[in-house]
Parts: C-alpha cells; sequence; structure tokens
C-alpha cells in the first residue's frame, strides 16, 4: 500500500492558483553570523559594512548586517515549493524593497500573495505574478518583491482564470527607498577601509563600469549556496534527471549569478553597500558550472533620499556575462541581448554622500 | 635519522583490539551555529525546529538544536583513528539512541567499549564490535550506538582474541524514545511553517513515501562534510591512493549518504523533526561523486511514548538509492539488494501527535 | 563616456611602490565561529585548543582561539589588492611573528610598509618587500610577517627606485616567541583528549616526521577557501583567463596549501596547537585541482621560551609535495627540489612541555 501521494508535495500547477490567493510559506530560519561566513566564502563579498562589526556600528547600524542579497535569497527560497517547483521558467522581478536590516540572530519567515494570472495561448502553462513578503520574528517585513513565473499546466484542460496582469512600477521610487538603512554617521565612515574614495556624488548618470573581474562557477559551490537558501528546485541539483532534460546539465539559480555579479561589482562601487531596491531582472540565459561570470554596471540614475542627506542612491544596471570579458559593455545584439548575457539587473544602491 | 613510527598513529588492527577495553577518543569539538549553517548548505535540511529558534523556542526547546545526525558524524568522526582507520568494511549500526539535545555552543568528546571480536575464517582480518558514546560538555550521554566494523590484521600470524559476539536489539524499544526531545507544547506547533499538515497519527505502518527529488553529490561537498566532522577516513580524502584502490576512486562517507537521505525525506516526512533512535543501519553499496541520491520511506511500525501525548514515534525504514528514482520503492532482487539501494537504514523518527 | 578607469582599482605595479610607503587594506572582517566552522570543514583540521571551548579555557586561553593560519590567511587577504594584484609570484615570508590571540568576535584590520624594492634586470618587473601587520578592534598587532613578491612593471619605460633589499632574519628568536599564548595550565592539557602523548620535551633536533595523509584538492574547495579569506587575486578563480595562460589553469592560493600541510600534520605533531612564528616559506611549485597533498616534517631546532615553563618551541621544516607519498621525505634534487614538492615551509611551533 503506498499513500505517498497524500504526504508528498507536488508544488502548484497553474490552474492552482487563484487571484488574491495568499500563500504562508514553510520553513523558518534563523541567519546567523555563520552564515554570512558561509555566504562570503561563496561570493568574495568586501563590502566594509557586511564584513564587519566594528565598521558597522561606527556609522550607525546595531550590528554588522546580513548581506541583503542572502536575506533575498533565503525568503525566496522558502518561496519554490510553493510557487516555482512546476515552474518553466522565473521571468522577472519588479518593485523589490528592503525595508528592515536583518542580522544574525533574526528568523525569516515569508508570504506570498497571487497578483496575477495569464494562461499562455498554448493552454500547456500559463504566467504567475506573486507579490513576496519576508519578515522578521518580530513580524516586521524586512523585504518585499514581485516576481513573475511561467508555470505548467497539470492538466491542459483545466480551466484557466480569467487573465490578470499587474501593473507594476518600471522603479521603485526614491522615497521609497532605505528603510533597511539606518541614519548613517558619515564622518564615521572610513573610505579607506572601504576601499575607495568614490561617494554618491562621484557618479554620474550614463557612467559605465567594467567590473574587470571572472570567476568560474563549480557545481559544488552552486549546490551549497541554493541548499543554504533551502531553494528546491529540482533543476539546480539532479544531474539524473537534468542529463535528459532541456540542457543536459543542472543549471545554477538565477539569484547565485545576481550574488557573483553584486560581489564583482565592488570594483568598481565599493561604497555602494546597500541594495535598497530592485527594480526589475531577467535571467537573460542561463548559467553552467564551469562558465565564467563577468560583470559590467551603468548609473541608470541618481537621487537623494527625501530628508536624508546621509546617503543617496544610485539606480544601476548590473549586467553579467559569461565566457566574455566586459571592457565593451556588451548588452545588445540586434534585436536580443549579446548572447554572452545571462543576468540584467536593475537596482537602486545606497552610497555615502 | 627517522623517529616517524613512534609519532604518528596508524590506527588499530584486529588483533589490538580487547574485549572491554575501553577507548577515550581524541579531539572535543565546539558546535556553533556555524556548523549548523554548513549543514544546512551541504543537505539543505528543511526541519523547522533545527531550522529557527523562534519555531523551536516556541514549542519547549531552549534553543534551535544541533541537527540529531550532525551530532552524530560528529561523535562518529572522532571514533574513526581508533577504531576504523584500518578498517575494510562499516558493517553496521544497532542499539543508537539520542539521549540529550545538542545546542551550539556544547562541546562534544566520545569514548567507546569494545563489545565483540571476531576474527574471520581467513585469519587476515576481523569484526570488532564496539558501543561509543558521546558526551556534552557536562559529561551527560548525547548519544550512544553501536556499530561494527571489519578490521584488518596487522599480522595475520598475531594471535586473535576468542570470538564474542554481542547481543543487539533488532529495535530499540519505545520506553528509550525520546529523552533528547524536551516535553513539547504542540499546540504552539504551527504546521503550515513546518511545510506539512501530517501529524503521527496520519502515518500507517505498511506506508511507502516516495521522496521524489534526487541530488547529485560533489567530490567538494562530501570531502567538505567529512572534514566538518573531523572524521579522517583516508578513503574519503586521498585520490592518489584510490585511484590504484578497489574502486578506482574516493568513496563517500556513509553518513553523507544518511545525511542526504534524511534530508530528502522531509518531503513526506517534513514533521518528523526528531531521530530519536537508529535501529540499524547498511551500507548496502558504496557512493561515488557524480552519483544522483534518491530515497524513499517505508512505516515499519508506529507507537506511543509511555507518559508522552506530545508526540509518537514512527519506525521508518530509509532507503536510499543511486541514480534511479524510487517510485516503485526498490529494495530487494533475488538474494540480495536491488543493484542501486546504497542504504538501508532503519530509525525511529518523532512526530508531533 | 565610460569613466570606468577612474573607478576601478588596478593594483599597483612595480613603478608605484616607493620605499618607506605605509599602505593601509581595505575591507576589515570580523571573524566568528562559523569562519571557523568553514576551516575546519575545508582543512579537517584536529588541534584540540582551537576545535573546543572546553579544552581551550581549561589550559587558559579565554576562549577557543582562531586557528593562527585562518588569522593569517584573512590578513594576508586584504593585501592583495595593494600589493599582488599584479604580482607574477609570490616569492618568500619572512620574520613572521603571531603577537595575540585571535577570538571569534574579533575585527581583523591590516596596514603594510615597503620596505625594499629591486628591479629585475630585464626592466619588465621587480621585487616589492613589505611588512604586513593585522590589528585586532583594539588596535593590537595579532600578527606580523615579511613577504615579497615579484611585480609586474605597468610600463616598462617608468623609472624604477634605487635598489633596497632589506635584511631578514633567518628565523624569528626563541625570546620573539609566544606572545599570542597565554600562560598555560598544562597539567589541565589531557593528552588523551588532544590525540597524542608527545609533549614538546618528545622530540629532538633532527627527527623527521612522515604525515602519512594525503588529500586531494578540488576547484571548489580552493575558491572557496580563498575567498573566506577575501583574496582576490584573479588566478585563484578564472578559469577564462587563466586557460590562456601560463598554467592553462586555475592556481591554487599557496596559503590553502600552508593549511593543507598544517592540518596533515596532525598526525605526528597533534600536540603542536600553535604557529608561534613563520621563519621562512616557499611555494616551490604550483598545486592545481585534482592534486593530491602530502606532508612530511623535520624538527630542525627546539627551544625553551625565557621566563615560560609551560611551553617550549620546535622549530619545524613542513614540507608539502603533490601525488607523491612522503615516506622517503622527499626535498632537494640536484640543484633544486625535488619535483613534487610544492612547499617548504619553516616555522615555531609551540606545545606542552
Amino acid at each position: 500500500m503506498s499513500l505517498a501521494p497524500s504526504k508528498t508535495a507536488p508544488g502548484r500547477f497553474f490552474e492552482d492558483f487563484r487571484l488574491g490567493q495568499t500563500l504562508r510559506h514553510a520553513t523558518p530560519r534563523t541567519l546567523n553570523a555563520g552564515d554570512g561566513s558561509l555566504y562570503s566564502a561563496l561570493y568574495g563579498s568586501r563590502f566594509a559594512v557586511q564584513s564587519a562589526q566594528t565598521f558597522a556600528r561606527a556609522i550607525g547600524y546595531s550590528a554588522a548586517p546580513i548581506d541583503d542579497l542572502l536575506a533575498f535569497h533565503v525568503v525566496f527560497g522558502k518561496t519554490v515549493p510553493d510557487i516555482s517547483l512546476n515552474a518553466i521558467a522565473n521571468l522577472g522581478y519588479a518593485d523589490g524593497r528592503f525595508l528592515k536590516a536583518v542580522y544574525p540572530g533574526d528568523t525569516l519567515t515569508a508570504a506570498s500573495g497571487v497578483i496575477g494570472v495569464k494562461e499562455n495561448s498554448n493552454r500547456q502553462s500559463g504566467v504567475v505574478w506573486v507579490r513576496t513578503r519576508g519578515f522578521n520574528q518580530r513580524g516586521e517585513a524586512v523585504v518585499e518583491y514581485v516576481r513573475w513565473v511561467m508555470v505548467r499546466k497539470g492538466n491542459a484542460e483545466a480551466a484557466a482564470p480569467p487573465a490578470q496582469i499587474p501593473d507594476l512600477p518600471a522603479a521603485v521610487a526614491p522615497h521609497d527607498l532605505g528603510a533597511a538603512c539606518p541614519p548613517l554617521d558619515v564622518a564615521a565612515y572610513d573610505f579607506a577601509l572601504a576601499g575607495s574614495p568614490h561617494r554618491w556624488g562621484d557618479y554620474a548618470t550614463g557612467e559605465r563600469i567594467d567590473h574587470i573581474d571572472g570567476v568560474t562557477v563549480e557545481e559544488a559551490e552552486h549546490q551549497i549556496a541554493t541548499r543554504l537558501y533551502q531553494n528546491t528546485a529540482k533543476v539546480h541539483f539532479n544531474q539524473f534527471s537534468e542529463a535528459q532534460g532541456r540542457f543536459g546539465r543542472r543549471l545554477i539559480y538565477g539569484g547565485h549569478v545576481i550574488s557573483l555579479a553584486r560581489a564583482l561589482s565592488f570594483n568598481g562601487l565599493a561604497n555602494a553597500f546597500h541594495v535598497a531596491a530592485i527594480n526589475g531582472g531577467r535571467h537573460v540565459a542561463p548559467l553552467f558550472a564551469g562558465d565564467t561570470v563577468f560583470a559590467w554596471s551603468e548609473i541608470l540614475d541618481t537621487a537623494v533620499l527625501p530628508g536624508r542627506d546621509d546617503v543617496g542612491a544610485l539606480r544601476v544596471r548590473l549586467v553579467a556575462t559569461k565566457n566574455r570579458p566586459c571592457d565593451d559593455f556588451p548588452l545588445r545584439e540586434g534585436e536580443g541581448y549579446e548572447p554572452s548575457v545571462v543576468l540584467d539587473f536593475d537596482v537602486w544602491l545606497l552610497l555615502p554622500r
């Protein structure tokens, strides 16, 4: 007698999503300093605020905060069993805002609301939009973002809900930035120790920065990272089934690429210590173990934060490529992306003024 | 002049073991939250009790405990230099009981008593049974188990002690379960957050569960894990010598397979938060890097714990395979095991009632 | 418009170094217990003092200290962007002294003074000597050492400063040892728990020890380790560019080799719990992923520490090889090193008397 189907989670199919539905995700996770160590060892991040208690406290944080993207990936990971276990593709992000600094010892949970659904014309799949919030142990939202994914239908004949596509901002407004950044004492911010003299005011719209360095990804690294986030998406872990799949191999979690690019961006953006918002993002092409990731940035915009003279915001397009240096800033080719581009990410970063 | 032989530890040979002998093992080890992070990143475990301080405290733990198998592997690792450095095979486990929760900050030590010896008829090797206990810094036993290993003789001519085979229970008795689990407030156990609504009473003897997911193992992963446990068994680390050995390659530590299977079992046994006992276990076949591990479980028995209505126990056979999904529950074939089976493990797990 | 050159750090070229110059390095780093876990998992270190709070406290440490070499690598890593980003080779170490125990929670920073420069006769490159100091959050020096590197010139025509080669001691003097080791209560040092009965007095000058075990290195392991130290040297991470380079592949950070050899040396030197000084060291040949590292030691000298009867010092030559066991103590061959030798390291180690 097998009762297996009743106990294991097959994941939701497109027809299982309902507009307005709220999904409370499993597995609360306490982040500790060891998670920070591991994150550091996986990406080589060098932003001083997250790296050193002394630096963080001197400028006004109560402790060295957990890296913004580590918190993001942990929240994202919780959503996978409920949202994207049967996803064909992770299509995009929008309206992502970091709302509260996360510190070692904080416990994260997450919940998502379904804010859009649209069946594909082939009726085999559809797109689902969710707004996900991550919370700390006090119930305070620490991060919030929208993502949309293409999800398989379990039964092509199943009726689909009427299409509803949410309105999403092209970028987070400057007055919505900075909630996760305490008031800073910029006089105490040691630029030499941080690795660069360049403040917010030293960057100009249109400026492009080649981050120069490249880093090759290994299977063990992306698997360790993805499990650190308790992300269970099958395509990252199962060579037996992926060998028979679309690419013949394990696909690297898109968030791993984002963190690699962010760490590479230190060389040129060393004082951009905080990701305040994710305006948008696309995983343009898949990345595989053995590939070498490069990155470049373009300053899309600059903004002051209402009522704050400690930090300013740069809107940055962070582009990552594979197996191709970025000294000529590859992005578009013809109608689409230059073939080496794997990530086109749009964020607001905070820097000291 | 080389005095090397007097300073390095060659490990015990079969003829060096004496019935009744007690071996106090080297290298005390303080476990901290970072060990938990690394364990999490190596296996992707999602049991809420070990993952979140808030969840563990809400139900009655003083903190999120260290994963039971992490504590087990650390204790096991200490025994290797004294017991199995010259082992040919790790034959089995029995009578394993978790006696006290292990928390970050606890320091583990271990000692073993020799409870059985039997020379093989070829006189080249013999089997040694040891009962190992792991202790915390207060001298309290946290785990206890019997294992037996086949050990080479250093000198085939050496006299062997008279054979003595210990009596071992087929399974730990239900009244011996639960010492490491504090009284729980099940009303505070959040089943949605834990990832499944299924309580102890929802499982029935004979029920089989395919845990569905597969995970591919990399050399770096099993080496990092095995070193985390300070396990020094040579076969896991030395490609130079293993290239000339039986398999031509490094063998993955059996405990790594147990932890992979345990993590996979979350999908179907999400509320089985505590391994209370190891009734038995066999590493049926070797696992190598590149192999993909799948797992399934069978509920062998259910039991109440005398005097407790908070938790109940499931006796579970946890089977792991390599490169073969488990939807048809592979186990036996002819006289032996189905060829893909790598682990046949028998545990008591606790779940909320 | 690209302003990239003004924002990214290209690293110093030989002609950019000035005798007497002081370089304050970026990225302060707080070390926590999780860094210790990761270090442990990367090397399998088993020295009891660093492994267990109970053991360390019993003998007189305020807590289990961070492994000496982990602190060293973290300090070293900070110097890379300022000193060796354009290095051709890391030529040697001298006069390295550990001055203060580092504990979880300490934040390390580093600064280097240029103490020597010498242009090569080809005028394409030169050798730079720096004395680097690592500090904790109280500004106390925790480690100090000299290293010299061969650095490319950015412009072969650039004028070179007059040659100045520093006088360096062949070995640190015994009266300069032990600052990082608190007074120990040797009666509380549990030799069984530490893994060996051999004290300082049991070793004799000229004694050689084969550490027996071998460990194979994976790409993911050395990359994770090197990033843990925030070491950004390109040759360790970028397969795309290294494929076109001298070796066709990523080179393993020399410090990774040192830590592997140190961990292997436990088998024969289990009570040599503290690296008190680095007298010298050469990375004789490159190591690559897939290679198996072996090690052996020779006791070069023994010394008492003035005013201390708790610990004594052994001057040890620690030699590591690749893909070659060390039972015959390989070192020299003809004019040079035996071809399998990768590391020739000269340290003072402290052991209980």
